[in-house]
């Protein structure tokens, strides 16, 4: 519980730093980052000096029990009712924010309406480093990953689909604690492994072939995300080639990682190693992007990054080369930055 | 792949009813609705006469193969490239339009930026009543989940966790030919039971206690939703009582249901059976809601609904009473209306 009131007032400090009375919360992702309360629907209103929550009816029990902190009203109309709590407050309209990323259109134009103000990344700021539970949970989510990989490695034979092996190994996760795979797993064989997003097929392995995994875990609602290339068979010069490059690109981003670097150096240097070996063109996507609540998240390692990297933030390397009808290859890792260089999660 | 073609005319034949020149499709649902292709960041930009992607170019080679009939448009700046075909065609500007419900708020801000309307419904309205591939993957998901239970139902003793139970049942349902389970499964024993939205834990179950199971899977994109609740050992006298009052609201609705009657009176009649028992106030949310590519979709069954319902509809029936600190009781099932009564699709 200490979390939660300790995030909570980091975020009354975000408030007085940026001059504002107050703060609507309105995504389920923000609301369970603040109170350990993830069900949809629910309404936060943070002030500089309290917490009020506006709940469903059918939540609300539930609600009371689970975040004794925060001041629960139970309300038909959540986002009305936090209006005229802002009213009896007589917080000034104008210095109560709601935050643009996180709203949907509709629920943006009722705060704008109401005379609210767009302030960005409050919540982003605190979800963006690290530390305490969260990297725990983080920490557990790799870890889970990784050992579930050793386990269903051996298993991948000739004749299994890409189905089959996704859903086994989703299983093992969960019988390793995980709550569910952190995105849909992508297994894919032989030239499928050239589409980076591509969707898990009944398509059966056959004998020297490329096998893709991308994949990763929820534990304790934080993730974790993975990918490894290998060849089923005897892998072929060009395979062979392609995925020395795609490793030396993952090493280099590695070994650079750590804070104080720009996030798109790192970008740099991973495409670097693959443009100087001719493949440029088949990197077809960012180096990376954070991992938290979120399986996409900031920071984004890409050219276009404006993140310095700092200590405590968790983010993917993974380069790749797609080279369309026969194979890709991406390799990708979850790593911690640390002050002098970088922990990898999912090692 | 002709589906998506009838799905694309039935929603250009909206623009020619809406006198509307073209509509941007921007969330990755209706996207997929259109063209088979449901993976994250592709707008489409739908005209009376034309449908063009605009696609990152990661997802480029991807998305032509599965969606051939669409004009595809590797782009960066993939909203920006949607907004210089609209005006390279010289569509009347004021004459496209975004739908509000399906934007976030930045994305809806932009369009409106460039001029574009807001007109809500449209593929909603597409996607209020199902028919063809779409009823069969409905019918699918339903048929997995209804014999599931009844692969899991014996195996539930005590000393298993809530966990474990969920994580079984989600199992078997996966290798029943579901992509997954339709939203967190709920597995409530005792007084977990009494909150309608338990997050599924490590509590263990004892003899004597009631037992409430809300899951679904996805099967080809759609959705199924249903709840059982049971007594583990001898159900004392209340459980009895409440149980058969929530089955008899649950069986009144579903004789109620066929096309042409109101959502609201669905709701009424269920509402009415357990508040003339005495336990209104248990009752605390509403019947139902539409099932389909979201687990919760239009069209609502609560008091407040405008819907009358129509041949084609997919929705849950789940009246429920909770005691708190005791046990709730919810009976759900997903459901098929017809145009003289209903079909369970869950039995």
């Amino acid at each position: 519980m200490t979390i939660y009131k300790e995030r909570i007032k980091e975020l009354q400090h975000l408030l007085k730093k940026n001059k504002l009375d107050a703060v609507v919360i309105n995504r389920t992702l923000e609301v369970g980052f603040l109170t350990g309360f993830y069900l949809d629907g629910c309404v936060l209103l943070v002030s500089k000096t309290n917490i009020w929550g506006f709940i469903p009816q059918m939540l609300f029990e539930h609600f009371k029990t689970s975040a004794p902190f925060v001041e629960a009203v139970a309300a038909n109309d959540i986002k009305g009712a936090a209006i005229a709590e802002i009213k009896k407050n007589k917080f000034k309209i104008k210095k109560t924010a709601f935050q643009p990323e996180t709203e949907t259109y509709v629920d943006g134009m009722f705060w704008k309406k109401h005379g609210l103000i767009e302030k960005a990344g409050l919540t982003a700021f605190l979800r963006l480093t690290k530390k305490g539970a969260e990297l725990k949970a983080v920490r557990k989510a790799c870890h889970i990953a990784s050992k579930a990989f050793d386990i269903i490695k051996p298993k991948i034979k000739a004749g299994r689909t890409e189905i089959s092996v996704a859903r086994e190994l989703e299983h093992i996760m969960q019988l390793m604690g995980a709550t569910g795979p952190s995105f849909d797993t992508i297994v894919a064989f032989g030239p499928n492994s050239a589409l980076p997003h591509h969707e898990t097929s009944t398509r059966v392995l056959k004998k020297n072939e490329a096998v893709l995994i991308d994949y990763g875990c929820v534990y304790d609602f934080y993730r974790s995300d993975r990918t490894r290339t290998f060849f089923y068979g005897k892998a072929d010069a060009e395979f062979k080639k392609v995925h020395a490059i795609v490793a030396a690109s993952h090493r280099k981003g590695i070994k650079a990682l750590k804070s104080g670097i720009k996030a798109s150096t790192i970008d740099k240097i991973c495409r670097n190693e693959i443009m100087d070996k001719g493949y440029g063109q088949y990197f077809i996507h960012g180096t990376g992007h954070g991992v938290g609540l979120e399986i996409h998240e900031e920071p984004r390692v890409n050219a276009k990054s404006k993140y310095v990297l700092k200590e405590g933030m968790v983010l993917t390397v993974e380069p790749g080369i797609y080279l369309n009808g026969k194979f890709g290859v991406r390799i990708e890792d979850t790593l911690l930055v640390k002050k002098n260089g970088c922990e990898i999660l999912t090692k």
